[in-house]
């Protein structure tokens, strides 16, 4: 149902082995992808994926400093130099706008594809199309910070292939026929309805990717239905301590006993400070997740895929 | 003199060799160093060479276009992030200083150190301090566009050794006073004059770093006694002449007979078209400088180092 891949999980500065902030989001409707955060260097690491900028159908940013939102022009001015035509929807805050105009201004950039700007401090569905929606919610940092709330719908039809058996349709072109939504005669004359005999089999999956935040159950409605949370977690609870609340971020302890408490099935936590950046630091963040939350857990990586499947379990994909 | 460390080399759009423009210049001054341009991910490569953003003296900023300055905002952000207290001078077009201006105002970035602006388009002359000076000469391309020439000269005292001997006086730590300035008595009560028997030994240097430009025969004065020169060449004459005028870039062939003409011992080329990407390409790319120049010639390579030395002599050093 989603595929989140990680371009940057480093907090602040970029890490020899972490980049700063970037996420990429499919979804199983189509070829097109999201990016939410767009930290300095994130087209260089599209060069090492599988992802092209030509089938980015938006960009999400939850807030506006720099390490969420300085890869933005160089990315714009790559898609512009490789023929981009399709528009482009950049859901984010007022000022990513305000300066993303005063760069296309100073720096001479020209855009040949429209850049569709959603306001976040407008409506709460940001975005809505087939089998997509987006919506914002707000969040606790010291710049004004969202968290975008992704839910996905599929729908196909299902045969109701007992109700078939029992009418003594053997399975075979017919069946296909039916699924297809066309009805059919048998040879006995008879007409059997396609509408009589499939049903539509609905698959939905909400993923919750949020921005820099130092209060988590400010996504709590977000959650709601949600199969996975994606939360930064800088520090441990012992650091955040010493460091105060002036960097109003989250830490580990925070964002699990919120998901513990929500019940939810799947977190992920990224966005960690430089300082973790080494085996010893990362066993430290998940020994803290593990104390307070039970469900699937993943400290992101950079260039790691996690795949929400229909059944809402969580996997990881190799790092590519 | 000079030891020249080639951060991006790629013309435009990053490839995954090759990043956009940067440069770091080194001197046998200090530990200082100078960056000249800063294309996006430039804070990146630096993670990856011994050079700290702690002992980056400037920054010179060529020309505006992104692919020479995006990496800006994080390169400060994140000296400010690890601390960086001590002024930074950047030399650039006023567009670059009204982008950070703008970049400071919407995206929240504090910077604790003075920033120092100064205007290319001001003074020819557009730093000095002891031992180094640097130039900007104005170029041609599509946006104002200018070369540095870096001058650096070092002073040491010399002994007239043959005039001591002459004299009678052993090597020995009377020397040693006479190189440091002091007058000496000898044994036998006479004394000699530091300044009798100490000359200076001057060694000067000039490197020439261009930015985009189609018309190298515009640096023709800043060479006037270059040992070295730096100058894109984005694509060969043959590609130049089917991609037109439009993008105000030198080819190889340009730059090389350029060199030719002015006797230049040394010349390095960058600021490839990303198609050259390749052997082929850059064989392609060489073998039409060597028909044009037979003086020292390199085709710069990411994170590789070339060092002239007070002889006049370029060499590549191992990439790091």
């Amino acid at each position: 149902m989603f595929k989140l891949t990680f371009l940057g999980t480093s907090s602040g500065v970029p890490t020899k082995n972490r980049n700063v902030t970037a996420l990429a989001l499919q979804t199983s409707l189509n070829r097109d992808w999201w990016l939410v955060d767009c930290g300095e260097a994130t087209q260089h690491r599209l060069q090492h994926i599988a992802l092209t900028v030509h089938d980015l159908a938006g960009i999400c940013i939850t807030h506006i400093h720099g390490d969420h939102s300085y890869g933005l022009p160089g990315l714009l001015a790559s898609a512009a130099m490789t023929g981009r035509k399709r528009p482009l929807i950049l859901i984010a805050p007022l000022a990513v706008k305000a300066w993303l105009d005063a760069t296309i201004l100073h720096t001479e950039l020209f855009l040949p594809f429209p850049l569709i700007h959603v306001d976040v401090a407008s409506e709460q569905l940001v975005h809505q199309e087939s089998g997509l929606s987006i919506e914002r919610h707000h969040l606790s940092h010291r710049a004004p910070s969202v968290g975008f709330r992704f839910a996905v719908e599929t729908s196909k039809w299902k045969l109701d292939s007992a109700a078939l058996r029992a009418r003594g349709v053997p399975s075979g072109p017919l069946w296909g026929k039916l699924q297809a939504g066309q009805d059919v005669v048998l040879d006995d004359g008879s007409v059997l309805a396609a509408a009589d005999f499939r049903v539509a089999d609905v698959q939905r999956a909400v993923a919750v990717i949020g921005g820099d935040n130092d209060n988590p159950a400010l996504l709590a409605e977000a959650c709601a239905g949600a199969q996975v949370l994606v939360h930064e977690s800088t520090y441990t609870e012992a650091i955040l301590q010493k460091v105060g609340p002036g960097p109003t971020h989250s830490s580990v302890q925070r964002v699990a006993q919120f998901a513990a408490e929500i019940g939810l099935p799947n977190l992920i936590l990224t966005h960690f400070s430089a300082r973790y950046d080494n085996p010893q630091g990362m066993a430290e963040l998940e020994a803290e997740a593990r104390l307070h939350y039970a469900g699937t857990l993943f400290l992101a990586e950079d260039f790691a895929s996690y795949e929400l499947d229909a059944g809402g379990v969580l996997r990881k994909l190799s790092a590519q």
